[in-house]
Parts: C-alpha cells; sequence; structure tokens
C-alpha cells in the first residue's frame, strides 16, 4: 500500500487547522464570531501581501478575482499591455479583450518570462499591464521588481495587476514595495486550504482609482461591506474560518515557509535534471517543478507509473498538453516529501526511459 | 447548557453527509473520481429539479448564478418585467439594471406576491421576467404555476428566469412542467451544504436562447466544461462532493422531505399566531417563518432571548430591518425541532411582550 499524495499545484494537500475548521458545525456569517474571523484572515493576508491597502475574500476562483480586477481597475478601450508565456498570462489576455480592453498582446515562448526590454516596444499610451507573477503552467517565475520599476519608470500612471495565485505565501511578495497597484490568489495553493475563495489585494493606488462595475464582481461594494467583517454576497464562510486558522500558524512563521518552498523545489529539480530531465522554466519558480517529458515517453504512462505510488500529478495544459510533467509540494508538506517526490521521480524515469 | 441551534433561512444546520465529505483529505478535481461525482450532483438537481434540460453548478454565492442568468439570457436594452416584494427580487432589479436591461419594475407590498391580474398592466414589448419564488426576507411563496401560465398566455416568447433559492428541496419546484425557462439555487439552503455554490438550471428552451457574455459567468463555456464533469475554473470541489453525498440521500426521498417542511412550518405559524403574533406573507412559503415583531418589543431583544437559549435568530431585511422575526428549519432538522421552536418561541413572547 502507499499513501494517496496530491502533488498537482493546487488543489494541495489540506493543511490539518483546515480540516479541524471543516469539520466543526456550520457558523452564520453575520454573527461576531464570524465578523472577527473575517476581519483576522483579512489581516493575515495584508500581512503576507505586505500592504497598507485592503484585501478582499471573493466566493469564486481566482479567475473571478481576475476579473474583478480587470473590470473594477480599467475602463472599456484602454489598452493595457499582457505578456502572454503560459496558460495563466493568456487569461489575462482573454478576460481583458472579454471585458472590451484593448490588449497589446505579446506572445513570449511558454516557460519564458518578459523582461524590462520587452517595455521599450510599448505604445506610449498605456493605461496598465496585466502580469502573471508565477506562471503556474510551466513553472517560471517573474522577476517582478525589476519588470514592475521598469513598466512605472516609463509608464508613471501605469495600473499594473498581477496574477500572485501561486506565489503568495510560496516565494517572496511584494505590492507598494514592488510598485504593484494590485494582485490575486487563491485559498487552494500556498494558503493549503480547499478551492472555492479567491483573494484580491488592493495597494491605496488602486483603492483611489476603483471604479464600480459589474454586480457580483463589483469591488466597491465589497470593499464597503468588508469594512465590518461581512461580504457583499452570502460568503463560503466555512471556507473563510478555515483560511484564517491556517494563515494564523503560516503566515508569523511565512520566512521560514517560503526557505522551505525554495529547498523542496531545488530538490525537486536537482533529482530531475540528474536524470538527465530538462526543466521547462528560464527561471524557476518555488510553486512547481516542471520537466520535458523524455523522449519516447507519454503523459499517460507517467502519471500511470506515479499513480501507482499513490501521487497525483499534473500534466501540461493548453500547448504544453502532453509534453511536459509538474510536481508540487506547494500544500502541507515538508522536506523528506520533497525526498519522496525526488525518490519517485527517479523510480518512474528509470521505470519508462 | 443549551446546544446550539441555527434557526436563520441560510446558512443552515448542515447534514451529516455534508461534515463527512468536507473531513475527507483534499480531492483534485480533475480526477475520475471527482468527474463522476461532479456529474451525480448534476444529475441529482436535474431530478430535484423535474428538468430535462442541464444543470451547472458554480462556485459562488446565488447572486452570481442570478447574475449569469440575466447576463447569458438577455441583450442589453431589452425590457423585463421585475415585481419587488422583498430584499431578493429587488435584487434581480438591481442586477438587470446594472447589466443595462430596461427593467420594468413593479413595486408591491412586501409580504405579498404579484398575481397573474398584475401581468395585464404590462408593456407589450416584454423579452422576459425576473421572478423570486419563495421570497426569504417576507415568507412569501409566489403561485408561480399560475403567474408563470398567464406570462406565458401574454408573451408566448418571454424568458422567465425564476430565484428559487430557498423553494429547491423545500417546496414543490417545476421547470418545464411550470413554463419556466431558468432557475437558480444555493448550496447552503435545501441541500444543507456550507455556502459557496450556486446552482443554475436550463430548461431546454433557455439552452436554445444562451449567448455567451463575460468570462467568469459565462454559461456557454461551462456548458461545455460541465459535460465532462469539469468545470470552466477550479471549482469548490469539496462542497460539490459535500452536494453529491446530502443529495444522493435526500432527492429520492424528497416527496417526504417537502412534507416535513411544510409540517415544521405551520408548527411554527401556529404556534406564533396563537401567541399573537401577525405572519408578515400573504401566501407563506415552507422556507421561513416570519412574524411581525409585537407593539413595543425591539429586535435586538427577541435575538439576546432567543440567543440565551442557544438559538440564532434572522431578523429583518432592508426595509424590514427591526421589524420582523425570521424562523427557519431548512436544514438538518425534523419535525421535533419545530415543536422545539415553537416552544423558544412561547418562552420568548412570555418573557417580552
Amino acid at each position: 500500500m502507499n499513501r494517496r499524495r496530491l502533488l498537482t499545484p493546487g488543489p494541495v494537500e489540506l493543511h490539518p487547522r483546515a480540516v479541524e475548521a471543516l469539520s466543526q458545525p456550520q457558523v452564520h456569517h453575520r454573527t461576531e464570531e464570524a465578523r472577527l474571523q473575517f476581519l483576522e484572515a483579512a489581516r493575515w493576508l495584508k500581512e503576507a501581501w505586505g500592504t497598507q491597502g485592503k484585501v478582499l475574500l471573493l466566493t469564486g476562483s481566482a479567475t473571478a478575482a481576475m476579473e474583478a480586477l480587470v473590470l473594477n481597475l480599467f475602463q472599456p478601450g484602454e489598452e493595457v499591455w499582457v505578456p502572454v508565456y503560459g496558460k495563466f498570462s493568456e487569461r489575462w489576455a482573454e478576460i481583458a479583450t472579454a471585458a472590451g480592453l484593448k490588449v497589446v498582446r505579446q506572445d513570449l515562448e511558454w516557460g519564458s518570462v518578459p523582461t524590462p526590454e520587452d517595455i521599450q516596444e510599448l505604445p506610449g499610451s498605456l493605461a496598465g499591464a496585466l502580469l502573471t507573477h508565477s506562471e503556474t503552467s510551466t513553472g517560471a517565475l517573474l522577476d517582478l521588481p525589476s519588470l514592475a520599476a521598469a513598466l512605472r519608470a516609463r509608464f508613471a500612471e501605469a495600473r499594473i495587476a498581477v496574477d500572485m495565485v501561486t506565489s503568495l505565501l510560496v516565494s517572496p511578495v511584494g505590492l507598494e514595495a514592488w510598485g504593484v497597484d494590485a494582485a490575486v490568489a487563491g485559498s487552494q495553493k500556498g494558503s493549503m486550504c480547499p478551492p472555492g475563495l479567491s483573494y484580491v489585494a488592493l495597494a491605496p493606488r488602486a483603492l483611489a482609482e476603483l471604479r464600480a462595475r459589474g454586480y457580483y464582481l463589483d469591488l466597491s461594494r465589497e470593499l464597503r461591506a468588508q469594512e465590518r467583517g461581512e461580504s457583499a454576497w452570502t460568503p463560503a464562510i466555512n471556507l473563510i474560518l478555515a483560511v484564517r486558522a491556517v494563515l494564523a500558524e503560516i503566515v508569523p512563521a511565512r520566512e521560514e515557509l517560503l526557505a522551505l518552498r525554495q529547498a523542496q523545489i531545488e530538490v525537486i529539480y536537482r533529482a530531475g535534471e540528474r536524470l538527465g530531465l530538462r526543466p521547462v522554466p528560464e527561471r524557476k519558480s518555488p510553486a512547481v517543478a516542471a520537466f520535458w517529458l523524455p523522449e519516447g515517453v507519454t503523459y499517460a504512462q507517467v502519471k500511470e507509473a506515479f499513480a501507482r505510488r499513490g501521487a497525483i500529478v499534473a500534466g501540461g495544459q493548453g500547448r504544453l498538453q502532453g509534453k511536459i510533467l509538474r510536481l508540487s509540494l506547494m500544500g502541507y508538506s515538508d522536506l523528506y516529501d520533497a525526498l519522496v517526490v525526488a525518490q519517485m521521480l527517479e523510480e518512474v524515469v528509470g521505470e519508462l526511459a
């Protein structure tokens, strides 16, 4: 027998505090107990992001949070730069197009990331940029501080919104400190909770730029409600209690957590590279290790070989489907788990290659 | 000591199958196990609604599902009838206005419901109607079969969308059988699960009328993904597993369940009326009993008196705030619980009035 292991880049293995919170009787969201926990969850997220602005919790996936940022920070017709280097950066382009923005799309090799040089090519009228910090589909990590600084140098007023879905509580993040105006993340990644909640972080500059748009995703309405620990619409309160319980443990110890994530990913990449596997990303995110499949080996074979060992892994998405393998320990896991993943990888490659 | 009782019209006491499902290790949504459960949950909901169309599960509150229907079934500028008789029917009007529809709003006394006579007054060019079956803010139940038939008789092509948030699995519902094209509901009411998931039911006529709109709430995209047990965006899969587990028990026994809900509400109303309390609704929904507060008694006093007995109750919303008391047993409860509520009500009124 092998125990079941979730090695996917979200959903992830749950933190025990999340399971505890989710096993409780139903709590009503309009009670003092719920309001205090709601406010505490938002406070921990503000601390994790290091922002003096606000963090909102939305009931919906991170895609909802991305759309909320596009709708509430930009007007139809405005020009935004969207570099596309994976499935999630491509999602920004789709959302912006659906919202009627003029998308200045720049297609890059999947696995690479945009650099400050790319900014020199852009048109002069840019209203903002939609960026992906950790591109989960390729395992690539953007050098966000440099890119945001370069953007800001050329477009002082640009609104910069960033998908930090797999960087928050996985890799260092910044909002004001990095010149980023707004960011999103979700409950099923670095917060080690089930999916269903997303987070929207708004730096003071973004708060000043907010315009009410839509209904369910109207962030101005959420801001008014969440000031007092409520939400505009019935929230997934059980998940909020779970998130609060986990954040209260992991945010105060986040330096150690980020160091662990970095150490884990290095163990996995080292194991893969020793076996001759080629990494997909040019700049590695600690959220997920991505390898090109060896010649003559299919993803179905790899998936099945891991499954025989109790592990659920992830393959490629979009144009990388069937071409890569992705392994993640973003959830409740330690360095010993990285050794287990390395061992499994060695066994699987030995068996198939 | 009193045990804690949730007497609010959502969230409600959880079904034990929901708590069981939510205490499990994380399941990945892109696995065969998850796909089968997703499809089964949708099948049970189709059966509960009695439709030959489709039921979609969305990660978001029922407000998201309402907005999805408005966006995907109507075009900006189209005229829709929205009778307003409580907070949730008013929400339809707000959503339709935000979506750029022309709202033919008819304000009724809160506690009453629109009737077939109201339809004679309407303009001739109506594209559809947005109705609320069980108006949770007043405890009123619409005579939906009669109203939909009258609408259909005058406007053969009208698209009729109905909020069935607190009628699905609480009171009899119908889609094609009643001439209704689409409906929404949420996980934290008759399905006895936590909040965070909403359901969209589409009769065959609505499926034919669907137009892609927005991004997160684009139902055409959801339809394509949910055909195979997936969803367009990462779903609240833990909640879907909980919903499936509960529905598998309650949907096959739904006749008995609806009879219980009716019997419970009668016990509570009888107790209140015996104590001289006046019901708010003219036509009573089995989802929630609503009473006007006795002269000289504040809602804060009532709430506190129930709280001393371990019970969390609900007051009025919007213009009814501070004026009414609402009591519900929509969750995991039986007829003995209705006797407990009646007993508490008697004690509280005896103490305060």
